[in-house]
């Protein structure tokens, strides 16, 4: 991994390059449709249900939303960040330099982080972490991987990231223990470290998912808009329902919105430098469980809030949001607003996908179509904004590894 | 639907008229590929594993097998059985003097059969059933659809066939008594009565999954074989892990069997129909539970058994076979052999499916894959038969309606 200073812009155009260089090592997941919560969408929501709720006494909202699925639960390893992995390693085996340094032999090295483990955590899903991620990139390289985590880490987690061939070194549960550890280990080996977020090759990375939402739902809009209708999508069950607004405006040739999940914020800073003077805007989703909405927080002082200790099911969405990612959101005003969402509304959707869609998706990533289907902020916007036309929305499904214990734990009595 | 004189014949032509007359109204589902499941099923069972099993002391298989699946579980409303449905209104809306006769005003007449319902029975998933199918087809040709059920049907299933606008009547449980109301409701509204299954126009439509699967899977195989690689497939994740035999020889073109689910038999003698004369052999496959495979010692001993009282968690396949698809099956020779499976097998393959592919399937729907994975029988075949070439085989996942509720109780502690 290059140096900061000597690393590719934080722009659009650097996405680009990065969808090329990773392109050969990770799928082009499939962008699918879902009529029937199409339908659901487009629904208002009822006064009875928003009893109770923030939204209380104020009159549903009546947005028309098209939804396009990423299904980055379907890339390699079952999640996104093999992204930004793939180019972190692909960009170090460009480095001037590096491998006449004996590179490939002496290899990389990064700590578990990002993460907010705990001993006593309820893991909901094991979610891939970037961690696993470079030991498989670096593997297929031919390229050592020497990785820290915490000795409390869960035993499935160290297996999973010895099975991609990395070495496991432990330390304690703190940033600087594993730091400590860290370097000590590229001391020993003179690995290169990769620091595991927060850094432009895995937010460039991670932002090729943004591109390609974006070309495969231009392609499948201008379509649609030209035929009067939405193409059954061949990889979801479509509803026999009639529906208002279920096929874009004749002309469209775009999305409206990308709204994706936001944790150390590196899938949603990279999607944001992809859409950046495209005219499609960028929303963030987080769950509101025990103040794991911290980025929505951040946005409403200014402040970024760094730390977060929540045991939300959405367990992807964990941690506080990085400072580069803060960057590109927040500062250069490339994500327009963040929202959040109940435990109760994230368990409803996921219950939706997996019965309407027939697709396994694991909690944090549902996220942004729980806000879609039941936060009326983002419904009034989408009326208002949308109005009769209503609006194309990109929904990234992030990841996809729940175990089905883990689903009877969600959903049994 | 027109009378059994003038049926078209069973044949693989006849499948192919019928495939004609519903690709506006049915999903053309998409065929996919896992190198993961692959893998798994290409690595030899222990004889830890065998041991307690009837295969127990046997030297353990080593099939070479490349899987195929065809998601009907993508399909409209989540099953197969649309297909027949619609293909039985669109015979009918083509029978001469039908539409003259008020064939449009007086609508159709059916009665849920084929399921063996018993108040105190578990149904894990509320399988579609034709009845429902029906109700939907007749629904989109603006035909009134009149449905006889139990009235110790489930609510859910009730509901779901209101639903779908059809006016529903009940009657006792038995076959003369559903038959009985049947034909009042007949005589009071000049409805046309459609079998609710075996019957040529449900068979030749359900025969349609064969033949579309034969096709794309003959696409993917060529391209497989020319490449020197299954390519990586865009709707389900990828292992990492290499695999001897992962792609077709050179100049393979089509699959070297199909292995479908058999319940009543209206999807698997109609693939046996849609394969016929391909050079493709066609398999069964059933869940062994309770005397659940009925049709495997049917086969054993050459007399259809025509009563079966399972309470296998494979709900969709509680059904004895019948005496149409028996014919086509077992007297023409066109379904080789059938195998069967534990509910452990069905179990665990499910999981696989889940967490593996991120697919959501009915147990119903991954027989034929427990089979392949974990039937010694079947192995064996295929080491014989396809040596280390391997063989390519069409698996169907013929449904996807399990709730999460359900999907809690199969896999909670």
């Amino acid at each position: 991994m290059a140096d900061l200073k000597t690393c590719a812009p934080l722009t659009r155009a650097s996405v680009i390059t990065a969808s090329e260089l990773i392109q050969d090592h990770v799928h082009q997941t499939p962008v699918v449709t879902n009529s029937t919560i199409n339908l659901i969408g487009s629904i208002p929501r009822t006064e009875d249900e928003l009893a109770g709720t923030e939204w209380m006494g104020r009159t549903p909202a009546k947005p028309i939303m098209r939804f396009w699925f990423k299904c980055e639960n379907l890339q390699r390893v079952g999640a996104f960040k093999v992204r930004g992995a793939f180019h972190a390693v692909e960009k170090l085996k460009r480095e001037p330099g590096w491998k006449e340094g004996g590179g490939f032999s002496k290899g990389v090295a990064t700590h578990s982080s990002g993460m907010y483990w705990r001993p006593d955590f309820i893991h909901i899903c094991r979610p891939m972490t970037l961690t696993e991620a470079l030991a498989l990139a670096a593997r297929e390289s031919g390229i050592p991987a020497h990785v820290v985590m915490p000795s409390i880490s869960p035993a499935s987690k160290i297996a999973a990231t010895k099975g991609y061939g990395a070495s496991v070194y432990f330390s304690g549960s703190t940033a600087p223990e594993r730091e400590q550890i860290a370097a000590e280990v590229i001391e020993k080996t003179g690995a290169r470290l990769v620091p595991p977020y927060d850094h432009p090759d895995i937010i460039l990375g991670q932002g090729t998912v943004g591109l390609e939402l974006q070309a495969q739902a231009s392609e499948m809009i201008s379509e649609a808009a030209a035929r009067g209708s939405i193409q059954n999508s061949p990889t979801t069950p479509e509803s026999a329902l009639p529906h208002n607004g279920r096929f874009p405006p004749p002309g469209k040739t775009r999305l409206d919105a990308i709204m994706a999940p936001v944790s150390g914020g590196g899938l949603l800073s990279g999607i944001a430098l992809s859409a950046e003077g495209t005219g499609t805007a960028v929303f963030g989703a987080e769950p509101s469980f025990e103040g794991a909405d911290e980025t929505r927080r951040s946005y409403i002082t200014g402040e970024r809030i760094a730390q977060v200790s929540s045991l939300t099911i959405a367990d992807g969405l964990r941690a506080p949001v990085g400072v580069l990612p803060w960057g590109i959101m927040y500062e250069r005003g490339l994500v327009k607003q963040i929202f959040a969402v109940t435990e109760q509304e994230i368990k409803k959707t996921l219950k939706l996908v997996l019965e309407r869609m027939k697709m396994v998706v694991e909690p944090s990533g549902v996220v942004p179509l729980a806000v879609a289907l039941w936060n009326e902020d983002f419904r009034s916007l989408v009326e208002q904004e949308g109005g009769e036309d209503g609006w194309d929305i990109g929904l990234v499904f992030s990841g996809g590894n729940i175990a089905v214990d883990a689903l009877a734990k969600l959903y049994g009595s």
